[in-house]
């Protein structure tokens, strides 16, 4: 795409993945009534952009909008959140929605979030054209977070990452795998990984859960996920990534233990939640092998990170667990 | 039934359960090798009785096993753990196995307990002759404890309670209902009761769950189920009853709200987890409508206590919260 | 008085205070909807003994209940919970009344209690004939519980004791003491004293409070409280004593390094809350200087025991902390 | 006034209320001693103003200062905490005193603060002419923070907003208000508000205090406060307003949904702790409308904000609770 | 011996160990002043049994007595605890000194215990006739409990066990050995055994400590422990035991996954700390092989318990983890 | 010496310690792999600098790594971390290294630092040239942290500082002082200083922990050391000094109630875990008596910081608790 958004690596850098230079891309305040806007989804859209974006305002209440870019850099978000229309139930009660992904699926676009159903649990919608939006039957009983969706079916299968979690600042989180055969009812859950041992990896040594779509390759799915080490002054998020059997994606066959990003600068720092990057969303430039991250920085701000195909599979396989 | 278990009320007494005068039924060492023998799920089976019972050994680890009586009351439990083949998957990976419930639905017996499948969720099973078990796919993603099936399919899909919880000595819990149409793959959750206010029913203003498999009776399903209160010493577990809708068993009629039973007597009060009564298995004599309830005791023994079936629905519509 | 409770020490028992050997004097279903009743308080009254009870009912509601006795031993209790009118305030708002205490001041009967407002805090009745109860201004902010009055006003001022407290299962507590010139508003808070280091006194290291009314003898104000240590299995609440001066009474003269009473009985080790001794009336024979002591037994039933008024002054000199 | 401090809202800015250009008005080192300077409050004061401060030193103990300004903005404040002299009782204890807030009543300007007296309760002074300082009782036993006075009797007594806590970092807290007839002895406590559900206004949901004195304004008692949310990182402290009735100032008419302030700058997310600002005081010009507010910005330096009482008014209507 | 003290196993038991049939051999009140006597060290003296002994006060202070038997069953405790004077030390501060060991090496009986020096760590003593006690320097750094020595050097070095701690009622803990060539200086540090994993013998998953001085047998040191499972109700102390290699004692051979005892009758289950079974001593009769283990109970009472060398070294080994 | 780092007082400032304006000097990225470098030990050798520093990698494990400087400033950092081959033990396990201190005893350079070994304890090893590392028996038991030795031996041992620990972010802390013969057995364990209480001294009130070797002066061993406060946001790390008595170092006679240091920059305030100043180090020009202390800074960087040896006595005399 001629579109794509790219920075080219700083000189002299020889870091796997590197930040867009221009961070944050979304500031909190891109709406009127927002207090923060960070973990975001972006997918390509009709030659552009669009993306579903979480907004908390400034009563702190959490709700997903939708947004639209022509370069993916410069977006424009809606005032308003997504208002829901019924898709394969009647029943679309919300308490809350967060920390959305987004991912083009046969024919339609599918959106899964945190929803609040007594608690939380794995939100999934859809929409055609980003302007009328259609909820569905949550994947799954509370407590989960981090619901994010594979590209296509596997085994003829419709699959789901997702964190099983607890009622709160859940202190522990696996990803597992569940399937589908009609996005409606769900089962064979597979483990897929644990946090890894303190000795180890420690920035991934508390909890773990899927980012970004994943990226099919030829050496598996590339999957981007968060990593949390809990020091005396709280809860660090950082980023690494894995490669998932392309047929049996609960078996992973690399996974990187240092982390590929972690809170440095100031937007990653400071804000409402301190030491977070929080990656939701990736483009991949098939052609080109490059990738664009999109992640929450301190749960305030949007930034970006950039990093090639080819290079990050090599890179994950040399410094695998 | 000839043989159902029974003991009419003790002179006097104007409870609407009472415990058997022989408790505890089953010792915490009827077999070789238990250190406990408690929450224990029973059905009729060939004209007696037969069951599955959880017996945690003397490296208290947590395991099911099969047993049968004549009587419902004098049990011969079988010294090993169920040995359990592949049902509807393969993947029969289980940690540990423990509070099981037991159904005939349709064609066989099916069996649910928690299972140890990187931390505990709903396992499922069935057998036809108490001899031959087969392991089917898990129902949920961990965590999750008490799944709990219906006895017959309602609106065509099989029904189950569960109560979600987190890895260790969860402090919450609400009772969620899950639908499938095929003991594979579930969907449809829907939240069918919290706990209660402290001011309202403290017995269980901390966490609630499902016990035996409900009852269908003109009222509505007949739910016995366990609520929990955390005193300055630590859970302590009674049992109370509601009724849900026939069809849409998620929409709670009433519920009570005092306790049908709390521990007092010393082998619910003093045990491996003093202060536990636990229901997981109610007879029930059409006829008669009389209702025999086994439960757990200080998570070390089993007691059986009994009840009336119309006199009960009329206590809970009278004590409803 | 006549019919004073009492019964002589046990042969060879060379104990300060000693069990009454039929306790529990009430078990736990004394009336009709019970669950248990425990922390109660007593007071002469017409030649005979009233008090007001704590009576937990089966949904484990907390409520106060009124009863008689013409020896102090075998109780009348009102199966109804007492039933407020306004005293000197409109706002007679309770959630839940528990822990009751009951003393005779210059021309009534004052009731305080735990008071539910918005967590727990004190409240403050009044009544004269133990039939019509006046609900007065709850006597601080919460959240405190154990509000003990004097039996007299003191430097023309009502005195109150209290142990400030939290929302739940309060890990610390202190007693101090509160002044009014009129049961309405309350300041001139002192403290009095504090738990004690462990290494000194380890039944008592992590909160204490007030018990019974202070009973006025020459040597000062008589004391009788409970103290509580945290063992790796819950609270133990065992009762000791102190002096207080009797002008100053914030300030204490002597305080019981050893216990009185620890829970060794079954009743006082099995029941809603192991290990409980919880006092919360003393009568006290001015001619004989017999006293005799009602407490709760593992917040399930009503013990008493028994002590002589100028042996236990000797007792607490000659074991002061 | 001519001098009250007062900066126009920025260019383009919609804000209710909008941060001084120039903060922090006072530097963490703003005496030779301090380590910082923040929770502070400011009055006017012989056609200047002046103040009492929050300084807690290297040693890192809290104390009050005064401190005088003659444009409210630039700040002389004494090298040496208040010495205080006794005031309505010889009690004077102290260990610590902290967030001090000063009200002109009748004849007097009278101090509050956090007490040190065996744990946190409100402490209680006066001063005709910021010079000396006489001490009084405590106005309640421990456990407490924010106390608030009312700037005039309210149906003849005075009247204090508290907010009762526990020994720590308090995670819970509501808004009572207490009354006295005299400022010595208090009673007649009336609840006034509790945290807001997570879903309807997450900055608000843990616990609350009230802020600066109260102001008077035709629609009720305009209160300032502040509002908590944990996150796995810690406290965040924000700042919201709410209306109260006049002559019932327990019943809340109003109360603000969105923040009115929330940590955003470096040197409300940089300091001591983290994210915090902490309302103590505000200006308020009768005439013109101007509302000063002083705030604490990471429990380090002393910021200031403004905003227009009808606007805000206004704005607290529109978005209420 | 003709007075080593013993009793048959019950007909028809197949246990491994079992309880004696008079326990608890020691109550709780056996001299004047305790509130129980537990945690009790037993050895051979002068063809009869001596011991130090466990004795909390009513105070519930913590101190150790000296004691004598005939026949090792019926004791004879002092009423006043151990004074000691000074060993290879002048500093022998001791806030408290709980949980004693006893064992003659060479030439004399050496004590240990849990010693309070600015935190719990291990003590060290000796006696010679159980009259004249020497304090000695502390092994260790605190925080540690459960100082166990072996009963004689190995490689030329004396040898403990323990188990480091932290401040409070630990939730973990792990068994070591140090080694000292002078019983004053140690080091070589090893790490003999862990907690095993819940899965597998989850009665010894949270913490385990060692119990009596190990017994040198041909399979290697015999060493008796206690481990701990942490219910919803507290702990739960059982009883187990391990074989360590003879040369190198940090090697454990097996190690067994069942309990030997658990916490079952009304003595271990009720009392101060419900639940507990905590070995602190084992007369062996080498001839014979009989093994009399001394073991508190419920932190209340001291009991016995019987079990043979070889009998038990076999168990141990068919049912090692 | 010529080299020794250095720069003046700021103009104006009157703080006893200041920090280098040049901080940090050891960025987070100093080597190719690491993500920090921040607690590091540093010691004059050759003429020029040499040390230890911990480097965190990206996996976030934790290791030293040797490091040369001619300026004490601009460091050159080894890539990799020490390889260590035996010292006076075979046994050199290491799960993990960090917080080194480094110090020249009669012929060679001591290391000692956090050392995993089934927990956190204390290492130590030697070299004689920075290239070739002993690594010699851990000096103590798990869980402890901070050892750190004194520069000579006192009354014929080695002596050692340190900080009990348990396995996580401990809440507590005392400084302990044990003594060796050899270097490999330790005894004669002395407390020296616990934290203080929060009203006298609040930023060393939850634990304290030596860092730098300790100078000798001639009022006593100078010992500068951190002590943590704990916020509703986290743990604070600041830094104060004590003078101990010079032959019989447990003895404090003087303890700096202010801190030198606390967090005030962004890079002490933002970082890996914000807010934390930890010195490990200090150079001493014994005849100028300037002292150049290096810290670790947010668990991040390494910074500096200056003070005059007789000017910093003077200061904690006038200073001490």
């Amino acid at each position: 795409m001629n579109n794509f958004p790219w920075e080219a690596r700083p000189e002299g850098s020889k870091d796997v993945m590197w930040r867009y230079s221009q961070n944050p891309v979304i500031p909190r305040n891109a709406i009127a009534n927002s207090n923060s806007i960070f973990n975001s989804a972006v997918v390509e859209f009709e030659g552009a952009y669009a993306g579903v974006f979480r907004c908390d305002d400034k009563c702190r209440r959490m709700n997903i909008h939708a947004g639209f870019s022509e370069d993916g850099i410069n977006w424009k978000i809606e005032e308003l959140p997504i208002e829901w229309v019924t898709g394969n139930t009647d029943m679309i009660h919300s308490d809350y929605k967060y920390d959305p992904r987004v991912v083009w699926i046969e024919d339609r676009y599918w959106v899964t979030w945190c929803n609040g159903y007594h608690g939380p649990t794995i939100g999934i919608g859809y929409t055609f054209d980003f302007k009328t939006f259609h909820q569905c039957e949550n994947a799954f009983l509370p407590y989960n977070r981090n619901g994010v969706m594979f590209p296509r079916k596997v085994n003829d299968k419709y699959i789901m990452l997702s964190r099983p979690s607890d009622t709160g600042h859940t202190p522990f989180g696996d990803i597992f795998i569940s399937q589908s055969p009609d996005m409606k009812f769900w089962g064979e859950h597979r483990h897929v990984m644990s946090p890894s041992p303190f000795e180890d990896s420690a920035w991934q040594c508390m909890k773990i859960g899927a980012g970004p779509i994943p990226i099919e390759t030829k050496e598996g799915w590339l999957m981007i996920y968060h990593g949390v080490l809990r020091s005396c002054n709280g809860y660090v998020y950082a980023m690494g990534a894995a490669i998932l059997d392309i047929d049996e994606p609960w078996k992973v066959k690399y996974r990187s233990q240092p982390y590929l990003l972690t809170p440095e600068t100031q937007y990653e720092c400071m804000g409402d939640v301190p030491n977070v990057v929080f990656p939701c969303a990736a483009l991949h430039d098939e052609e080109t092998g490059r990738i664009a991250v999109y992640y929450g920085a301190a749960d305030t701000v949007t930034g970006m990170a950039f990093t090639e195909r080819d290079e990050l599979l090599e890179w994950i396989k040399n410094n695998s667990l």
